[in-house]
């Protein structure tokens, strides 16, 4: 945790959340400062508004159950990456790990797809339920000091997103599919707006590279080495941008 | 498993290994290639030894307990990437998916060193014992259909690695070493071989980066954005290479 995330019920009442203010915490992040920061009164750590600004917070008050903060928010987060991420959906613990990266990276859009070669089960995977989801991309701000949390999409359906919904997202940006199997190199620090769709494990069959080759865009390798989705999209992302 | 990574050992007495002849596998590959690829007599599969070639092995035999293929070598394995890594010893569970996921993308010589920030228990690990060190090399062969298994070197003292040894790794090479702070971005598409020096969580503190710097070693950032180690790794090899 580079950062604390603080979310608007965070600040005891009447005080001006937009500049700062004094936050009172529990739970996850009240522990964390505790033991691993070790914080005491005085400190000071990086703290953020979810949404918002990036500043610092002193402690004012910590034991075991409360942590309190005096916060001045000074500086807007970092960029985002221009990218709209179309993911096959992978299997529930590497989605956690992937969510965090992608958070992590900057990534501000990400569809989650089913495609042939994605189980069904993992649709019912508890980490997509409302209130889990959330926590990876939590984890993924606060390890990258971001404060803006990423819009996460979910098409259980390949062929009406293939069709209907992915040529409007391709239209004006650079749309590339990431494919093993791909002729040409994936291109390397590119200007504007990137389509980025990544495959499931297995990759994805002939049929939906035809589709998505149909919806604008171009299937592109990363050399002849097959990586897993958690090594890939950073590789990918750090490649592009 | 997009190759099944094949030893000496697993070849029919009497047969010749260079170009090929009859392997007989148990455990873990032989219950993979079971319960994953469902392969049956007369499928194809891609397969490769240990320090050598990659080819085919057509399905002669296979039940719960033995796989029988006939194996044919044919092309050399992926080129490797030209860098030694050092690494600050990760905690073991993600020390685990990092020798995964460098061995994947070719990384052939990685050094694990104590820093500051690394906490000492850690050397204890038992992912450090031999005959569990290389299983996630092994899978991350696997995974990318390579068949060289990489150099892991350990050095628990961070003083005479840095002094001594680091400076004969970086010479004739582009020293860099990966930190939050650093003032120049990390280049992009180098020429030639890189040594590439990646922090523990926490990162390095000033007098590591100092003697570092004094190894010949420049530090170089991948933006505002902290990765985790795992994340940071496949992003700075991509941008490198």
């Amino acid at each position: 945790m580079n950062m604390v995330l603080l979310f608007e019920d965070d600040f005891v009442s009447g005080e001006t959340l937009h500049e700062g203010g004094r936050v009172r915490l529990t739970g996850r992040r009240c522990e964390y400062v505790q033991s691993v920061h070790r914080a005491a009164p005085g400190d000071r750590l990086c703290v953020g508004i979810a949404g918002g600004k990036i500043g610092h917070g002193t402690v004012v008050r910590i034991d075991a159950e409360i942590l309190e903060m005096d916060v001045t928010l000074e500086r807007d987060p970092p960029a985002s990456l221009p990218v709209t991420l179309v993911l096959a959906l992978p299997r529930p613990l590497v989605l956690k790990r992937v969510l965090l990266s992608a958070t992590a990276m900057g990534v501000k859009r990400l569809y989650l797809i089913q495609t042939n070669r994605v189980e069904r089960s993992f649709w019912n995977s508890k980490v997509l339920r409302d209130g889990e989801l959330v926590k990876p991309l939590i984890l993924g701000l606060e390890q990258a000091r971001d404060t803006v949390l990423p819009e996460i999409l979910m098409r259980s359906r390949f062929r009406p997103f293939a069709e209907d919904e992915l040529p409007q997202l391709v239209d004006g940006t650079l749309g590339l599919v990431a494919h093993p199997e791909a002729k040409a190199e994936c291109p390397r620090d590119v200007a504007g707006e990137v389509t980025l769709v990544v495959g499931p494990e297995g990759g994805f069959v002939p049929f939906e590279i035809e589709k998505l080759e149909q919806s604008g865009c171009s299937v592109v390798h990363l050399g002849e080495r097959i990586l897993r989705v958690e090594t890939a999209l950073p590789a990918l992302l750090a490649r592009l941008f």
